[in-house]
């Protein structure tokens, strides 16, 4: 029984930890996301997609979480917004210090959304808050429709599903109608999403509800 | 450093476990298989074509690694080999216990090879041996080609590589080279198949070498 006293432990400190992280964002009026998806979901187009949407209207800072290397982080610079990589080295999810630490990198005064794109994996995550004001979830076309199912805790605790890649349907098997089902069987409230980062179809519903999340979560 | 330490005894307890599944795997001349992809890129896909193209030669059983249900099961039970499911129920990975267990449901005379399909999860699953000759490691097109470098430990230990949905590279912005690349800068060895589930291209190679390790792995 010890891992799971151990474990208990572990989550417990990351929740305190995450509290102070959910009061630095509520301080300075930040909607913070944590971006939750498989390897390849599209993440980080998702993201580029939305800093150039939303820019500069909005200002974005992205907390670039990966196991090693600063691909992705260097695609964020590109797109305009302030960026810090964080290596899990060999770590299958991000945990509230490491986005703690990040934050620190940031004039947190001069920012309005702050994006954490955790590593790829859409089952370690869950597990973890990091201080988020919601976990977003996105599932791509090609992995298939049965993987709210498969993979029920996170899209339980998803408070945005996107599906994208919906200009691949056709070279898919993905069935939609079984997709959003299966959501709604776990999760009935969060908003779902269906949108293709590449052709910008559908893009236009998730930056609106971006911008009225933002707005909530502004200093009044 | 207290989780450290606990890591390490479950790693080591992890170790030996496996290595009575491998004598088990070793006593029987059978092939054993740790199939290791990103949910949705392709696993079961690949387990069915391959169950089809091998079948009644060789005699398959499926260890099928789920968080929950027992989707794939039920798929690689109609394809006609022995499976048994596995429910993780939260876990990320399955570990050689876990695996131990489901080989006392097998008649394990009867069998030629055994493929352990683990949790969808490129990250966790590759620290668990399980006991098996390969881990077999499957990235899918839509993925995107960066996903070696990303994820760079997994595609370290695998044994062979398999590149699915080859019919999907219109649709997506994934460089072959690029991709087989990075393989080759972390595994010089591994073979590498591109084929497609789907159509069918490409099955040929990875059957022959399914086929010529088994004979490898059989009782002489």
């Amino acid at each position: 029984m010890t891992e799971i006293k151990i474990l208990k432990n572990i989550l417990a400190a990351n929740q305190a930890t995450a509290g102070r992280n959910r009061d630095l964002f509520g301080e300075r009026g930040i909607l913070a996301l944590n971006l939750i998806a498989s390897p390849g979901a599209g993440k980080t187009t998702l993201l580029e997609r939305t800093i150039a949407g939303l820019s500069p209207a909005l200002r974005f800072a992205v907390v670039e979480g990966d196991i090693t290397g600063d691909h992705d982080a260097r695609r964020i610079a590109a797109a305009g917004a302030a960026v810090v990589q964080v290596n899990t080295e060999g770590g299958c999810h991000l945990d509230a210090a490491m986005v703690g630490e990040a934050l620190k990198e940031f004039a947190l005064d001069a920012i309005d959304v702050i994006v954490i794109e955790n590593v790829g994996n859409l089952v370690c995550p869950a597990e973890f808050d990091l201080g988020e004001a919601h976990k977003v979830v996105v599932l791509s076309t090609p992995e298939g429709d049965d993987k709210p199912a498969k993979y029920p805790l996170i899209f339980s605790e998803a408070g945005a599903v996107v599906i994208n890649k919906v200009d691949m349907l056709a070279a898919t098997d993905f069935d939609t109608t079984a997709a959003v089902r299966d959501i709604r069987r776990i999760n009935r409230d969060a908003p779902i999403f269906q949108l293709s980062c590449r052709t910008g179809q559908g893009l236009g519903a998730w930056l609106q509800w971006l911008q009225s999340e933002r707005a909530a979560h502004a200093k009044k």
